[in-house]
């Protein structure tokens, strides 16, 4: 309330009148509807306002760049949301309470406080309780302007999960240096794998109309430290590298560039044909190589801070450098020397697999690249999925993590949940990344995880990356389902630091997206660790994998074969007979095991020693095997199916207790989902049950429901328009 | 406030706490953007809020069906969002200034009052104002449940237009059986010719999951008295009608049937061989008729209320009954008789051209159909776009109307803008729709209007109806433009009541979306009520038609020529030549003049009394020819194509002086869209006049710029993944 106010009528008036303001401005009721992502700052429980407001009584610093501009209004939105009043702004601290922020070059009294600065690097920050001018102040101070805007967020998150504010001392900078969203998107609007609406991108409307979306876009990703985006789909256009689409993403990159996103686009190798009249795009051509270099400096003219492309090539049926010949080595080399005297890189997929399919498609990737390694331009680094097949609910770690330690390997992580239930299906993805992150490839000794090949340290690489194939789309909530926003936030918490455990991102996450309730806190985050394994558990138990139907990848398909290609069927995966179920990837079968390190393969390759959670992948193994349960094979295969429809709906359950502290609109969304969920798992767990005990040929276990259908009720099923298959 | 509060620091108190509560709800500042459409609620002015609670303190009756209790919501709703404070619920009137309403049904104060409801019909209320139990009371009254609905919107558009509320006798019903939406959507969620993203359809997640979008859309709809709808497009895909799909289309009926709004489908013409399995579709084949018998049977135990069928047939390459020499007539009755017994109806559509071009397109459906006229089943309607190409920015009124006395003839008008400007170009549409109902066919001497002919009037139609091709899409803003919501309000209205001028529909709906203020209504209803004659100017100007880009209709293309058909090209249509330009319909061309009347035909078959605003639909003109302005017909077109231009400039001009009075958010949509129209017009009459000139090779009059580039660079413009083209 306003201090000059002195009489009780001029109190009740000036109550009045805001409680007046405040319902012109809310206007009739809406419900939540995820729009604000975990941004939301909603107000404080009054019990706890004032105390973080004696933290924020004031935003102090000079604020003349984009960047320090989009920092200060966002602690001034955030502040505002959660305080009920904004923060005062000043040039300087001068109040107790103030938030300083800034660079040694904007602020000399961030200079003057010799925070020492130059252990963050050009993005990381500082955030420290201090006094300056003799008053109290949290001061959040950076090398660079992003710095200080990523700095701002982690001060607005402490306010958001209701952390201590006091004493603060935190240093951080980004583990890894390109932390990348892939979009998938096509430019007639469709995303490719997308399960959240059409694209993001307006492309029709762009360069002219800017939605305020596209700003709300770079906000969210630059309070995760998120740096870089891909607009375009691997499977690639040229179109997007005409003029009239530069001028578009030229946009777009303006849009982004205050939040410190830089724009990479996707190439189309057969570009230089499809655009440009030349007749080859055989990459040692030397008018192929012009071109690409006209064609780059172009770019550069409309994107100065263009970060580069990301390329899919000799895959799936895109082009690529062995259409005439050459090596993947030689395609890339080409585009990078395009791009090197702008400082851009390539990103170049490891994603592929021969046509004729000559080996175990496990295999073929790093048969590929591991001969590649070293002879790669400085500035290429190759993005490999987490898993050597594709996406699968659960992979073990790629063997070419560790086997290439002079080429930078970026990981590759799917966001998009193509294989895990598509927006419907609450699966929380940071377990599965943590379980990638975490695998240790031995390659120099017990501890060469993949987490530290990925942020260079294993081998010293001099770029490193991590890339997320995003889940965002023009869906009202941006990625489908309220709980798929957690995993956009996972993937950029982890792409900062990779070290960062399942557990304390869903909790950040549920506290800033749902609440700070302990009721609600504590059943969401348990919720959200155990639902990566309930969905493996109905979809691909003891490492089953590739099962899903045809095309659409919308449910179960364990009956696919024939068509194209045998291993684009799921009877090349799970390789069922009347003796039992799995792939032998061991020296007696593809030998895939051979591309780890020693120990590595000892373990898989062992009946006994494999995981269970890998056993499928490696080993064809006989229905009566005995699994460290002390079941048959057979069983533990029923008994992991139906474990996986029950914990759905134990999350349905425990939700549904959730009803007093969650919004209606989100609470409602969230529940049909749930059920849905529910009834999609159970039909997987009866399909797959119906199909494999064709060849088992033996009875459930004792107290197992049969499938509710018989399976050719289950081969029957068509879903012609499934959404994300185009 | 509470009556029970006596002190002033109770008062002090109940204020705070339920500014805070306001404060908790509104969370951070969100902008408007349009998802309320006509709907806002937002707080009257305090002036006039005293007068306006006076009428508003109660809502009373017996709300006991879904329908009644959506009547009652949105009252409540709409009263609290403007009144500050949600009326209290009383099951009768108790209080001054109650808001009564029912049916003599549910209220026995409503049958007590002897409101004379017979006179309204099915569909139609009254609002009274009088006196109930002595109190003072408006009544919302009617003989069905969604009369009384449809009596509370227009009560609440009372309010929102702020109307007087005093001595109401409001007698309304509609003047049109069905009111039907048209949705053009894919069941892959494009939709054909939709500017405004994707299918608000989620398929995928249908019937399981109801998004909040669907009921928001049924309340939009009988706002206006919409009361149908057709969720598939007329290029239609059969999976639409196998079981899977009419569980989703069902779970959609159940949303939108307490709003009164009836599903149709599209019914594909082969659905019999494609889905059903037999070898033909012919509709005298009994296993044919006997097939869509039971689908219908089927249909309906999906849908009890389902309304019918919406038919394409034999029309751009969709199967037919002509497919097997059979005629409309044989095709429109099969289905029909399966309806029947349902009280189903066929709505086919006359928009039919020959594969083999052997006349002017123009003539071709009526020539089709006249013949057929009194073959059709009682339950066929004729579904007649407005005028004979396709919905081009000006055609004169298709001569169908007035031709079939024996055949009920509904209007189909396009609402999405497929040939005017995509969602970009602000183009009210109510003037084109009035033009084409105001049309005189004289078919019954003079005054036989359109109008007249579709209310079904003229002929005594048994059934009547008014179809809409719809702009609502997964945009947040429904339509892809804040103004184009205004076309999908003009439809509405007119389909309610084709006699409502385009001025009163536009100002109801300015105040109701943006606001009552002088300042806004005057000079945004100006803007609507000239800008399509502005498009038309800089499209099509003096009767000419189908001039756009080939296959995405974005933009120029009068140079298109060649390719599959002669009449998708144009200069089938405008026939330039050194002579001059146009299409000469009269006796010494096509003579299509011969299907009007002999009075329409006299006056467009004469060069001197043809309208000059269809000059070049009926003539071919020379180049020098004096028009009514002493200028010559060159001088005139590009005197036409340059005033369009400069009518966007002056919309453009005239929103900038509104920033004070429109919300940020909307303002800032609408002017960057005022840009891309300024710009695409420039365009359009740059590239036209570049074309034209070919031919004419006259120079440009005085003081008239020459087109900004060359012919070529018009004609080399490519738009691949314009929207809405699939």
């Amino acid at each position: 309330m306003g201090s000059g106010v002195r009489t009780t009528a001029g109190i009740l008036k000036q109550l009045v009148l805001s409680a007046a303001a405040v319902a012109v401005f809310a206007g009739p009721a809406r419900a939540e509807d995820g729009y604000d992502l975990w941004l939301r700052y909603k107000p404080i429980e009054s019990a706890a306002q004032r105390q973080s407001r004696s933290f924020a009584t004031q935003i102090a610093g000079q604020t003349e760049t984009p960047t320090l501009r989009a920092a200060a209004a966002e602690l001034s939105r955030g502040l505002a949301g959660m305080l009920g009043t904004a923060p005062t702004v000043s040039g300087s601290v001068t109040s107790d309470g103030a938030v300083l922020l800034g660079t040694p070059t904007s602020s000399s009294e961030i200079a003057a406080l010799k925070l020492g600065l130059d252990r963050v690097g050009d993005e990381g920050y500082v955030l420290r309780s201090t006094t300056v001018n003799g008053r109290r102040a949290t001061v959040v101070a950076a090398r660079s302007d992003v710095g200080v805007l990523y700095g701002a967020f982690h001060l607005l998150r402490l306010f958001q999960t209701r952390a201590s504010l006091d004493n603060l001392d935190v240093v951080e900078s980004p583990r890894v240096q390109f932390r990348i969203l892939n979009h998938w998107d096509n430019l007639d609007g469709t995303v490719e794998r997308g399960y959240s609406g059409a694209s993001l991108w307006d492309w029709h409307k762009l360069p002219d109309y800017l939605d305020p979306r596209y700003t709300d876009y770079a906000r969210a990703n630059a309070s995760l430290g998120i740096n870089a985006t891909v607009l375009t789909n691997v499977n690639a256009n040229a179109t997007a590298l005409t003029a009239p689409y530069l001028d578009k993403a030229a946009a777009l990159a303006g849009v982004l560039r205050p939040y410190g996103i830089r724009v990479f686009l996707t190439a189309r190798f057969s570009a230089p044909i499809e655009i440009g009249g030349l007749k080859t795009a055989d990459p040692l051509d030397p008018a192929v190589a012009a071109w690409w270099k006209t064609k780059v400096a172009e770019i550069y003219r409309h994107i100065p801070d263009f970060g580069g492309f990301l390329v899919k090539a000799n895959s799936e049926g895109q082009p690529g450098p062995q259409d005439y010949g050459r090596s993947h080595a030689d395609g890339a080399n080409m585009l990078a020397d395009a791009l090197a005297p702008h400082r851009g890189v390539v990103m170049w997929r490891a994603f592929v697999y021969s046509h004729e399919e000559p080996d175990d498609r496990a295999k073929q990737a790093y048969s590929e690249f591991v001969p590649l390694d070293g002879k790669f331009r400085d500035n290429v680094l190759l993005q490999v999925k987490n898993g050597a097949i594709d996406f699968q609910p659960r992979e073990p770690f790629h063997p070419l993590f560790g086997a290439m330690p002079k080429t930078p390997l970026m990981m590759e992580f799917q966001i998009t949940k193509e294989y895990l239930g598509f927006a419907t299906h609450l699966v929380y993805l940071a377990p599965m990344y943590r379980e990638t992150l975490d695998a240790d490839t031995w390659r120099k000794g017990k501890g060469s995880t993949v987490e530290k090949v990925v942020d260079g340290s294993l081998h010293g690489y001099r770029r490193t990356g991590i890339a997320g194939v995003a889940n965002i789309g023009a869906d009202r909530n941006w990625s489908g389902s309220h709980f798929d926003q957690a995993n956009w936030y996972a993937f950029g918490r982890l792409a900062w630091n990779p070290s960062l455990s399942s557990e304390a991102i869903a909790e950040e996450w549920t506290r800033m997206t749902f609440s700070n309730e302990p009721a609600v806190v504590e059943p969401v985050v348990q919720m959200m660790l155990r639902s990566r394994e309930a969905a493996v558990d109905y979809m691909t138990p003891l490492g089953l994998h590739h099962l899903m139907g045809r095309g659409h990848h919308y449910g179960p398909g364990p009956w696919v074969e024939g068509g194209p290609r045998a291993d684009w069927t799921s009877v090349y995966y799970h390789r069922a007979d009347a003796r039992g179920i799995g792939f032998d990837r061991t020296a007696t079968g593809s030998n895939a095991i051979a591309q780890y390190a020693p120990e590595v393969a000892a373990e898989f390759g062992d009946l006994k020693r494999c995981p269970e959670k890998f056993l499928l992948w490696f080993h064809h193994v006989p229905w009566d095997y005995r699994v460290q349960s002390r079941r048959t094979l057979w069983d533990e295969l029923v008994v992991t199916y139906t474990r996986g429809v029950q914990s759905v709906g134990d999350m349905r359950k425990t939700w549904s207790t959730l009803t007093p502290y969650v919004d209606s609109g989100r609470h409602a969304q969230v529940a049909a989902f749930l059920t849905i969920q529910e009834k999609e798992a159970q039909w997987w767990r009866d399909a797959s049950i119906a199909y494999f005990k064709t060849f088992s040929k033996r009875p459930l276990p004792k107290g197992f429901a049969e499938p509710a259908h018989s399976l050719d009720y289950y081969k029957a099923l068509e879903f012609p328009h499934a959404p994300g298959h185009h």
